[in-house]
């Protein structure tokens, strides 16, 4: 078993004592849940990118769900325009800084000269969108190093909160709006998602949009850049960008589906993911960081 | 600026206001830190690991620093038995799990007609060396998600307690032991790098014996293995150790030292990592994950 040693931590089968079965480890409770703990995310919601096809000729596409309403909509609108106009198509991933973000956009895009034109009737977004006022969705028991209350909303999405607002947090495979110094809000036409430990520090000074939902492998493996911030230095390392499309415009893309936070099945993955007691484990940790209760979502099994 | 929009996070100027200087970034008050402020760490204390060269030729180096008492020295004791006995030379990265693991050592650990035989003399390290007992060392004021309390040791490392014992923290860029299913505690041949968020709730179920202080984009940057838990599926895969040794027996390394914890400047480093003031921000956090104040490590200036 030596290889496989730390392998066990994740998906190990466990071991059954003659009297009572173990504890499911939680990609078994997921596994376990049943087609009506499963909520449908629409095709509406999904913004796909396709990168250039890897040096063996192999696609690259990267699923991101949008985040819903109560939060960051002036940004998610405004990427629905970008998208809808094929702004990204022909640009490029520009950055990719170790433990911390890979960024893309238009890498031309500080100089007025070069720079491709934002398509019309994008909104100025305003710092106070960074929040969602009003009552604040139910925490989960877990105590925060930033944030007062923590959880995941009914609709699938971690949030911090401190009772009077939430806000979207910058867990890993979170996707946020670059943006200039402050007050500057971004539009969305700069983006960037989170492959290292989560920059929590980021949460309501930066909008966080959307969540890669797969293939985030084709970002988080790129080469590091070698320029200040980890941006590439010679344009012959960028990876292009094919295309960056609504879900409902693409006609190949399969049906995806979250596991639904009000769920039975839901409460037990997340106890689960926060006292491991399978037959790896000799100390259940007794909590959960809420980035490390990442929502399940799967291809919708045909 | 469009291009270099979240860029302005770790390192942009801030603006200067005419009547006072505007607050430093993190790493402006580590730039700022007097020399008396830095601590040497000995090449012994160094694990040093040669990959094969990438595909245009170019070295691959990991550093690594070992963890020093009261935490895991049995296993460290171990690796650096297998450091002397050559024993990974030509041995191999066999996985790579996103989010989460990079792990090396014999891809044919699993089977004995094959497996390479350990050197003699390895201890078998008991699970009660995940903790240190004694007096448990200070706290930073931070509330985690997994401990009653966390800190940074006066010589470097984050560790968590509660009260009555301590122990090393599963951050970004630590180095664990892998092993079989518990009671197993692992030799130290397995080893592993974190490359994801920080999986916590490995803390005091697995044994973390150093950190990478260099060159770990060269493991996290590799394509993600397809099969379970991220093994790769084919030898072709896989990335050759050319040599691992201890820092003394390398002839050409450079000289480290790490930010001290004692020291007027890390406290200010702390600070500024929980409080972000400078010109990008809106709102400081108030508080920092505590592997979100990594320990600033560093060559040695000439």
């Amino acid at each position: 078993m030596r290889a496989l040693a730390l392998a066990a931590v994740l998906t190990a089968s466990p071991a059954w004592a003659a009297d009572k079965p173990a504890p499911l480890v939680p990609s078994e409770v997921v596994a376990a849940a049943p087609k009506a703990d499963w909520s449908a995310i629409a095709p509406a919601d999904l913004l796909v990118m396709d990168l250039a096809p890897d040096a063996r000729g192999k696609p690259r596409r990267v699923v991101i769900q949008l985040m819903p309403a109560p939060f960051t909509q002036g940004w998610v609108g405004n990427i629905r325009k970008l998208a809808a106009a094929r702004w990204w198509d022909g640009l490029s991933i520009n950055r990719v800084q170790d433990n911390y973000v890979v960024q893309w956009g238009d890498p031309d895009g500080e100089d007025k000269a070069k720079a491709r034109p934002l398509p019309a009737g994008l909104a100025k977004v305003p710092q106070s969108e960074y929040v969602a006022h009003g009552p604040v969705p139910k925490g989960l028991p877990i105590r925060d190093s930033y944030a007062p209350q923590v959880g995941v909303t009914v609709s699938g999405w971690p949030f911090a909160g401190d009772g009077k607002a939430a806000w979207p947090v910058h867990c890993y495979g979170a996707v946020g709006v670059g943006r200039d110094l402050s007050p500057d809000t971004g539009t969305g036409a700069e983006l960037y998602v989170v492959i290292g430990h989560a920059p929590r520090h980021l949460d309501r000074n930066i909008a966080v949009v959307g969540r890669v939902i797969e293939g985030i492998e084709h970002l988080s493996s790129l080469p590091r850049g070698t320029g200040p911030l980890g941006f590439y230095e010679t344009a012959g390392e960028r990876v292009g960008i094919t295309s960056i499309r609504l879900g409902n415009d693409i006609a190949d893309l399969p049906a995806y589906e979250y596991l639904s936070p009000s769920s039975l099945s839901f409460a037990r993955y997340a106890q689960a993911r926060e006292n491991r007691k399978d037959a790896f484990f000799d100390l259940p940790a007794g909590g959960a960081d809420i980035c490390n209760i990442p929502v399940p979502v799967r291809r919708v099994k045909g």
